[in-house]
């Protein structure tokens, strides 16, 4: 089959691969009904993270499920599934409190820009939709999977509620789902930092009350003027370098919560400066099982539509210009029909 | 009258002073029913804080209203009232949040350790009882101005709650309000971290469940088996220093969040770290005056007595001695007659 497999910086390949097969008895194969590439790709893409052999790429996913391990009880072949980039068995005591991203037995999804994947502890990790959805549903639903799953629980964690004023700092995919998770928790203020006009108009689209370009400073000036000196309730920060978060921190309120989860790079956080902000933080990989029966159902009353993040659709074989397309900034989110 | 001067590095004296005085017509005359030492009195007790000039003390107080300015309207002299150390007007969108200690017309009290104290802002920050307490409530309600409001800001803040394990950072004065405050709040298991017996005692006394004598990896240890690997819901840090602070994080479980109310001095916090944890974090000054009636009331109703946590008590005469005794760990806090 097809497969998804990076060489190196910035050699990515679709080439021939072999099926995955069942490798334990809590396993699932699916055959993925669309594929994506995430902003998190980019990192080994980019040389960040070193890869000494080729490494299969892709964990986001949706698709049809193929065949299951024999203790599999929860899923069956024929249904339609999504689960998370983490792996999780649900069951544990950190999955029972809500935080599956940190599962006792957490795996993480790879090998998922093909044509069929292996699912890890598929009961746990698999949520499958009563009926088959319509295809046009499937780019919303594959966002579920990761990308909508993150924006929502940094919503969450900053506890964004019925009329809350949001700032959303971040303006890649994560950050336009934050803006949506946002104004589908009922805030009534969401200013979306951004300096990117398609982006800009995405946010817009997605319930974004006001736009501010600025950064840094001036972006936190104008989030005060914005705000009448008082600051947000709820910040996401949907970046993770240090200025990003750093203007997460002063736009805040005190008593205002931070919800990040761009993977911080070289951020460092004074513990007085923040101790006196008053300024709540709550990060993380996002235990975005908690919240997919959920999205799901959202997606499939068709009152969200995540999936136009996608900006970019391409043959699973066109793959490296998917990820050259996302690097370069031309295109926020590809999508990769399998 | 007698008043408390700090003059440099443990050179603290009572010695007679002017009265205070109506400055603006927002402020109110208190003459003091007790007075007590801080721990955060003794940083620049000890040298912490430069001292250029004699520096009034205190900042925790209760008494009966003596006098108040022409614009006060809701306490009246001879009422009974407690305030917290920070001041605030109460009505401001910070205060309406609920986080009056960043109040956007904040004072700091100081001058309690005294006969008499000038309280700005009195109609926001002082509240009063409905009849004259028993003097032996005099010292639990003394607490509720600032130790048990602070310890039950950090219980708030980590979301302690009804069948919530707790781990206390910290047996100094605060940390053990915070023990009393968990078990209010509805913690079923509290782990007080402490080496000290009479500390230990208090905290038993106070509702915890468990003692850890353990500190810095090895206290981690003993919490991970103490709560089956999982980590505690909830982390009152109360101390303020690097290291607890870090003991604090690796106690919470995945989602756990963390109060702290120590003043951090030296916390480095690395974002990658915090995150991968997912340990939540709110702290700050205490915005006790939202917790003020509640806490004056269950005193008043006699379901509480944090009044035990001072452990020493001294005329006002000998605040040298008060404030000595702290320092050398040999109170756990001075109670003042005045």
């Amino acid at each position: 089959m097809l497969g998804t497999l990076l060489y190196g910086p910035r050699d990515v390949r679709c080439e021939e691969v072999a099926e995955p097969k069942i490798l334990k008895p809590t396993d699932a194969i699916i055959r993925l009904s669309a594929a994506c590439v995430c902003g998190s790709d980019l990192w080994p893409y980019r040389g960040l993270n070193e890869v000494t052999s080729p490494m299969a790429m892709g964990h986001e996913y949706c698709g049809i499920v193929e065949e299951v391990g024999s203790a599999v009880t929860s899923v069956r072949p024929g249904q339609f599934v999504v689960g998370s980039f983490c792996l999780s068995d649900n069951t544990c005591p950190h999955c029972r409190f809500g935080f599956q991203s940190s599962c006792q037995q957490r795996e993480f999804m790879t090998g998922a820009q093909a044509r069929f994947a292996r699912v890890p502890l598929a009961d746990g990790t698999l949520v499958a939709t009563r009926e088959i959805p319509a295809d046009d549903l499937i780019p919303s639903l594959l966002a579920t999977s990761d990308v909508l799953g993150t924006g929502w629980y940094a919503a969450d964690a900053a506890r964004v509620q019925s009329g809350s004023t949001v700032v959303v700092v971040g303006d890649g995919a994560v950050g336009l789902m934050g803006v949506l998770a946002a104004k589908q928790l009922g805030a009534e203020r969401i200013i979306a930092m951004s300096r990117h006009k398609t982006r800009q108009d995405l946010a817009l689209e997605f319930g974004a009350t006001d736009i501010v370009a600025e950064r840094g400073d001036a972006g936190v000036k104008i989030i005060n003027a914005l705000t009448n000196n008082v600051g947000a309730d709820a910040v996401l920060e949907c970046v993770g370098m240090n200025e990003s978060m750093q203007q997460a921190i002063h736009c805040a309120r005190p008593g205002g919560m931070i919800g990040y989860v761009g993977v911080p790079h070289g951020v460092q956080l004074d513990g007085q400066a923040l101790f006196f902000s008053q300024t709540g933080m709550l990060g993380g990989p996002a235990p975005v099982r908690r919240f997919l029966p959920y999205l799901m159902d959202l997606v499939m009353e068709r009152r969200i539509n995540p999936g136009k993040v996608f900006d970019l659709t391409l043959p699973l074989a066109d793959v490296a210009e998917g990820y050259r397309a996302m690097d370069e900034r031309r295109a926020i989110k590809t999508l990769l029909r399998v």
